[in-house]
């Protein structure tokens, strides 16, 4: 009895102490993933590896978004068809769907709609609308789980997105250390990655990243208090708005896993994350911090990395007799 | 007791009837997977999948030899560095070790050998020994991957070559329809499907198709019958030996899962089975199969589709601060 009432004081405890934790702090732990359609996740992941969405039949999500590499390649612009340059530097997947839009200006509303456009964009897949369905429509084992999934044989680029956005909300990295800081672990963290944090806090950097991506819930101007000097032509949101008020906004972008997705910035200029928090600081913030200081927020970024997803890679459908065969080098 | 009896009868009986099948048929199952380093096997697992062993950062083993797609990438010629195109049409990586020796022209040995040639080919990986190995060396994940698989930290292409081997001695496909035929189940493929495998045997096909991996198990001339026409510039076995009497020589390629790994022959310029099955009973049969005895044979080598390799996409360890980035676009 007496051990019953204090697991139960315990519990109480914990919980007390975990929700005072989470009340308090504005990084929030990543959740688990609800209301989720297993059969779509299962042929979004297909869709996602398969290099037929492209015209060359070589380039698939995975080219750009490795989910072996942390959900981007690592390079400052992707390679894309017949070997062009990509535009702006890849966003991870990884955690996307906790963007409060998609792309650097937040151009698509959702991964729904981002998930159309590398497909037709032409330094990207450079396919069409018309093309990926024709190849999808004949290759027999999507017919059958295009009918699985959603009750008729019918394939849209609406299901064919809906179904990729299904599979990428599953692409959540739970568990981070810092995570297990928040739930109530205090030695899921050391102290030196701590202080980090609480520099992090201070010096405002939560201001914007915050919540369970640590960013993605603001567009924000890239140069606050300093200018942020790049060649690179993008001006953000402006792009979108062609609003002069909305010139170098662009969407915060997340920092889970961020140790993982180097370079950084849209235009991929920063190799290390010492360089990136020191620009940060002083082109948003107007401060420059000390080597100690940054290196103990560098210290607790790196706690910010939580487990990669871990699957199955995906069978694809073999190619039908009718299927469109790339013609990479036309 | 009686039933003890009877199953023991049932099982000399099974066991009689499965020895006779293996003994007279000239195709064998797929066997288990024996000696198998598995601490090498998941190096080797995170090596193939890994683009930074070329000078890009963005072409793996997997890229040409997809596991998703049958271990190839369904192109008459690979994409290589800067979108260059392969000289020639890629084998599967599946059951690869079933070969007497790799390359369409035998010019590796083994497994292991041939690993080494695409990280190296300028118009495949286009990386360079030092590089690669510099590359892996200033990866934390690896340098401590290798302690533990190796014993020392040392990293050496002699190493990375035999970890991708390993990995690759995995990627069978056992269970295809046409092995549970031969082990016994006479329900595995129907009267059509066994109708083309007595043709496929009477015309003399299984006198180079044979073993395990169909195939793979010997050198022989494109064109004993009547000429293979093509443009294409291999000359199989004599680019290597240079001997007039290898010209035309290549490795027997393997035909499980054939009907994964289009398009067809060194020259990848025949798209469909059903052609590709005509053109070898003419070229080196001599042979004109009706279009019932083709398409019975077309059905019989889809029986030989086996289970397609199955396992958790690899985590790749991040670079370290002194990788070399890679520059693509240079």
């Amino acid at each position: 009895m007496k051990n019953k009432l204090s697991n139960a004081i315990f519990t109480v405890c914990c919980f007390l102490s975990v929700s005072t934790a989470l009340a308090v702090e504005p990084i929030s732990p990543i959740q688990p993933v609800k209301n989720i359609n297993l059969a779509q996740v299962e042929l979004g992941k297909k869709l996602f590896f398969d290099p037929r969405l492209s015209l060359s039949g070589h380039i698939s999500c995975n080219s750009c978004h490795n989910l072996s590499l942390g959900g981007v390649d690592n390079m400052q612009f992707s390679i894309g068809h017949n070997w062009q340059k990509g535009g702006i530097n890849t966003p991870t997947v990884l955690n996307s769907s906790m963007n409060l839009a998609q792309f650097w200006n937040g151009r698509a509303a959702d991964l729904k709609e981002q998930a159309e456009a590398p497909i037709v964009n032409p330094i990207e897949m450079a396919s069409n609308h018309v093309l990926a369905i024709k190849v999808l429509e004949t290759i027999p084992g999507y017919v059958i789980e295009f009918r699985q999934v959603f009750g008729s044989a019918e394939i849209t680029i609406d299901r064919v997105t809906s179904a990729i956005a299904e599979f990428e909300k599953i692409l959540i990295t739970p568990n981070s250390r810092f995570d297990q800081w928040l739930l109530g672990d205090p030695s899921a963290i050391n102290d030196y990655e701590l202080a980090g944090y609480l520099t992090f806090k201070t010096s405002g950097c939560v201001a914007c990243h915050n919540g369970p991506g640590v960013g993605g819930q603001s567009f924000q101007r890239l140069g606050i208090k300093d200018v942020y000097e790049t060649d690179h032509p993008a001006q953000g949101k402006a792009d979108v708005t062609g609003k002069v008020s909305d010139i170098n906004v662009f969407k915060v972008p997340l920092l889970r896993n961020i140790e993982l997705t180097f370079p950084y910035f849209h235009d991929g200029e920063v190799e290390t994350l010492e360089e990136a928090v020191d620009t940060m600081a002083r082109v948003q913030r107007g401060v420059t911090f000390t080597r100690q200081e940054n290196a103990r927020v560098v210290a607790f970024l790196k706690t910010l990395t939580g487990e990669q997803p871990s699957f199955n890679i995906p069978t694809l459908p073999p190619s039908g007799p009718d299927t469109p065969l790339p013609e990479p080098f036309l």
